[in-house]
């Protein structure tokens, strides 16, 4: 008797849940490769079901643990046939979706799914955070787990290490090469959004820096390079002085007593987990940002980057009292931070590179193998951005761009170079 | 008996010259190749010749139209033994003269030569010249005639036509592709010298500009190229408003109504004629300068050219009366100009590649085929200058461009590239 | 009573071990940062231990479980003191050892470290397996488990899919991207050995292959690239009749009916586990080879690859039917592969980038982001490849290599670019 | 009376002159800027004037020593109106004709023109000339008068200095820098034509060669670079036993005792002159070829040079015996070359950089600032050639190329780089 009745129960059970599968849900589609994610939208009404599936129509029924229903263009071209079963915090299934196939065609293929319900903003508006790293990463990936789990709008209290694994005290608590503090899990964060993290503040705690003594040779003539005799033990530890705002040596030679360097606090190195199962040094840079060793990533700075992986996984470190352009000693004034820094969503946007904002400037990252492919990507995203936030056609971008844009220097010593492109936005004042 | 007289008087008249060889004079020196000139002061005391050859000590005898002298390094060593005739205007003879030989050693090798008297500078002081121009240059070359000849210290005023050859009445006077002013032969002007030339004033004479509406390819991705759809006849003329410091579209289409850029005038084109029988294309640029495009080489700068041929023979042109950095659309708000500059010369001193220098910035230009190369150059003659300058050593020269370069991208789309490093000269205070 | 008995039972059995521990072990030392491996050999003599620990001296002393001892180079001077404890399989503790510091310097740091067996060559000399693969890797991963152990010296034969993931009867068995078969753990590979394996046989094992119809944007001209009127829909599928060993379209157009290419089958990746926790695609290149696409990399070839993981761990994919240089389209003759490779091991010595050997030639690889940088790796390579083999000086290898050098571009339309340089060997016939 | 008289018979003797119009005339059209060449012909019956205009369509009439002629496409257009006076060995007169203006339209202009006799081919078909060079060249410019004037169709003999200007008794006889031989005239040779030369004879006329021994440092690391020590006087003189094709060291070093080099004659050197006033060193290289170093331009080889100066003006020089590729040490084996060669004329077609043909190879070059650009250019020439010659669409080229194109790296040590693009005729056969 038993035995017949738990299976209506849970049946029952699944019933109700069935009528509770009205709400926003994340949907997880694999086929051969690496999943791909959606934003769904489910309204259950007794056994008809409706709603959407990023931009597409879902039309469906449910009866009991089983559901299926048919996605459709917004021009009504039918793009998917999905079966499902609800289990207790999932549905999936299987079915036929449409598909990027050879050469930029698109083919309905089979494929499975499943969906979780969207995490929810908590009530009571954003949070501020204060979170003491007690491990650092040294690679940019997806496989490591998140230490502090936000929602956009959140904000976060926290500091970094310098490149060399030092902290405020100057203790080591890891080894070199960017450290990084992080990753945090911004919650709701899908492949294909945008993050973007504005960076409130960014200041040394400590009073000391070091930098490098030798150009690196990517960045002289060779002939430079040969002829170069560089000290073996020059001193090129800093004193900061915070409250003046002002770097000097602090063993300098005779030459470079009265040399003196304004404090401009920067972080080197801000990045979310790259796509698929990629793991990049953090001395590293590409798409998803990373070691970009850009001066005006300070305090007022708020940079997008592009999200890969559910939950975007926000990882900084490597902090600078103050930078030359183009990091040409391999480093700059390296030191501990303390960073402060607000994140928020762009749902649905995505862009190929890193993109920073300040008070003066919109600015549209280029990072590449040479210093001509960087130069490339960081003007053609610039244009891009231009054409479609200010509805600019080409030849209007080429005559804007033409007479405002300016190009930054940011990163020339590290695997990759980054260029940056950038349009003050006094000229575009005219457009709104 | 008069033909027995005659050599008798010309003889006379030869040991009253031979008694004025003292002076300044320029020595031209020739074996296989291209001439190479040096400064030389004689003092001749009766038959005692004494004096010196560039750095050299110059000793001999005179005797009658003949003169025999020997060159020694300061440290002694002999590296000249020359005989000459004296004639009426120069002297002239052959010898043995240490020369650049294969992988840089130094040999005495057969050489002619020549002497001249060095131009005087006039009494009286620097001049101030108004020079019309007739005819326009699309080369840059030693072939050319002078069409002016100055002194160090002269100021010339002047103007220049469009890069399309239009003058200040819009009247076509010259084909297109940067038609130049000059050239301009400063006297005393040797190869191995530096040309500095201070610009007074560079204000457009007119009141319109026309601009490029597409961006060049070299400048973008390939996808960014391809996908590009520019109008056939996008009118890229401009309306100049030199009292308001701010130029706008003649004709401008809906979405570029409000758009307006300050003007900023500065010159495209300053050069010297390159060395040997060189003839360059006026669009194109090198380390004898020519079309760098820079945009800040208005007015309160000072240039500084490398003089590869006697007279150094300066030339200008390419009026911009605005332009982003790297002159994206291969032409800057192109007008014509007035302009006035001073020359002066820095003697025995020469540099691989321009620089220049203005109220904030000593700017070093690297000239090249490539992005890549071009930063590296200009990066090595700036801390060239500041080793040289600041007497500084190299470790110290890496932390102070480590902390202060700046880059600017000035050239992309002409045959060369043309990128500026820069150092403030705020960071240089220090150090006097 | 039991219970005082059994610990004298274990400490007997101990110090039994400690009697074993004569022989081969790899230690494992880490302080911050990633483990570093070397190969230790132990002689224990009652209470006396004595050894290497790679080219320094061990010298020490076996109590109980416990053992101490002192590592010297080979002049004499103290480089390590460490103690630990015997466990059942390993030996660990902890100590000084002298490790790189900053800027180059050597210095005595603080470490943990661990030791376990080398393993051991099985009698019965080299093995043959036949591996059928079931799984398909994306990633060049030290995460990935290895699918097989094998020894230097051992056979493997194999198959591969082809680069967008379809078997030898055309069924997909993966998603696109160059899937891996793999990776192969190679017993005994320790980083800083070099891996060596030869290719017996590579030959396409169906009888089609796709090839790609557009020439990659980074290889010509902006101006090509936007002229190009690509077909849609062009029928790239080729026939291979290997029996002919001549490969034809498989629909062709008229134009292309005549049109044949010989096969001349090759890999498009091989590869070890980058170094630490790094990952790539497929697709990517880098130091530890990966998707090189060097049409030598046939049968008959020996690649030397750098190993940066214990085991090495091995993959192999992408293979090609036939390809012109630079794999211009972004895809060869793609075609599902039978592979049978030698694998043996250089313990000790590892380059930059992978090398290749065949009949004809040395080869070296240079992998960088830039036509240019890739060249300067590759020509850099090779140049101290014949120093060190030929004991050739720097002005003897110039001469050598100015007369005798080729270069062949291997890859340009992938994340790198791969260059090669190489000598033919019948000009080195004359060195030995 | 003979004052009246006169006239009229000045009068009918160029009545007579007009009716004497008929025949192949060289046009040349200024307007501002660099004048343009056509090549017309004319038909005079009486009064009545016909012919063609390049492409176009010529119709006028005569009347006296004056006459008046409009031009027209082939599809009717009108595109020019000129009036004309005959002179004694010319005709010249203004008038309206279509030229290029802003943006790539076409405009009816205001132009200067005249016309001259078209060169007749000497009867008695083409000749062998013996030419004994006297003097040498240092630059690439059609300012240098040529020392010998050839039909198309004409073959010369003559000979080369090495590099440093050494003859074939080791004699100087010329400044170093690649010393040129021409430059030779070709009658009839109009820019935008080819000139083809087939090299019938290239071979060393002593037996001695001298080559480098230190690597450019353009072509290794930055650390390589840093590290090599080179000997200073490493002797890298050259014995050519050109009975055995084999160069051997003269005075070796123990190591290099055996080392030989197979020899293979080539020429560095092959120019036109360069368009317009411009003037190039001879170590320069360009569109109009110039210091190219391809170690296959050796006998057997054809080479396709633009032409863009009357009479091309053909320059050669630079002689090797032997050379790796890229020129690695700035200097092959060079020596002093005795040339045979035959010049041939393409009228009317042109290419955008120079071209190879020999027995196995259709061969493109691209010749420019970076690598990356250079490979472009000789991609993109290749593929148009192939698209033209063999009437292949996009597609199929990609198809072509994508299997069958080689890559060899001529040159990277002169002011710009040379890639050769190669295709065999082997795959080939097919398409004929």
């Amino acid at each position: 008797m038993r035995i017949l009745v738990l299976p209506i129960l849970i049946a029952t059970a699944r019933l109700c849940m069935a009528s509770d599968l009205s709400g926003g849900w994340i949907a997880q589609v694999s086929s051969f490769g690496d999943p791909q994610y959606s934003r769904a939208t489910l309204r259950s009404d007794g056994a008809k079901l409706a709603g959407s599936w990023n931009e597409w129509k879902l039309e469906g029924d449910v009866s009991g643990e089983r559901l299926e229903f048919s996605l459709h263009q917004p021009d009504g071209k039918l793009v998917g046939k999905l079966t499902g079963k609800i289990q207790s915090a999932e549905i999936s299934g299987d079915g036929m979706l449409e598909q990027r196939a050879r050469e930029g065609r698109r083919e309905m293929q089979p494929v499975t799914w499943k969906m979780t319900r969207a995490s929810k903003e908590p009530t009571g508006g954003p949070k501020t955070w204060d979170f003491e790293p007690k491990e650092f990463q040294h690679n940019y990936s997806a496989a490591i787990a998140p230490v502090l789990r936000i929602f956009p709008g959140d904000t976060v209290r926290t500091w970094t290490l310098d490149s060399g694994g030092l902290d405020s005290r100057r203790e080591r608590r890891s080894a070199g090469g960017n450290p990084q503090t992080g990753p945090f899990y911004i919650e709701g964060a899908l492949p294909g959004d945008t993050l973007a993290v504005k960076l409130n503040k960014v200041r040394p705690n400590r009073d000391t820096a070091r930098s490098g003594s030798r150009i690196n040779t990517r960045i002289v003539t060779p002939a430079y390079a040969i002829a170069a005799k560089y000290s073996e033990r020059f001193d090129s530890e800093w004193k900061l002085d915070l409250a003046q705002g002002v770097a000097t040596l602090s063993n300098p030679t005779e030459r470079m007593k009265n040399y003196s360097v304004p404090i401009l606090p920067m972080i080197g190195c801000l990045a979310t987990a790259p796509a698929s199962h990629q793991s990049f040094r953090s001395v590293d840079l590409g798409p998803f940002g990373g070691n970009m060793d850009y001066n005006w990533m300070g305090e007022g700075a708020t940079l997008y980057l592009p999200v890969y992986q559910p939950g975007a996984l926000f990882f900084l470190g490597d902090g600078h009292a103050a930078m030359g352009d183009g990091e040409l000693t391999g480093a700059a004034l390296e030191t501990s931070l303390d960073v402060e820094f607000t994140v928020d969503l762009v749902r649905g946007f995505s862009t190929a590179y890193p993109r920073v904002e300040n008070h003066d400037y919109l600015m549209s990252m280029g990072i590449a193998g040479s210093l001509a492919d960087a130069l490339q990507a960081a003007t053609s995203q610039l244009a891009d951005w231009m054409k479609s936030d200010y509805k600019l056609n080409d030849s209007e971008v080429a005559l804007l761009l033409g007479t405002a844009i300016k190009y930054d220097i940011a990163e020339m010593v590290d695997p990759q170079y980054n260029v940056v492109a950038k349009v003050p936005k006094s000229a575009l004042s005219g457009f709104k």
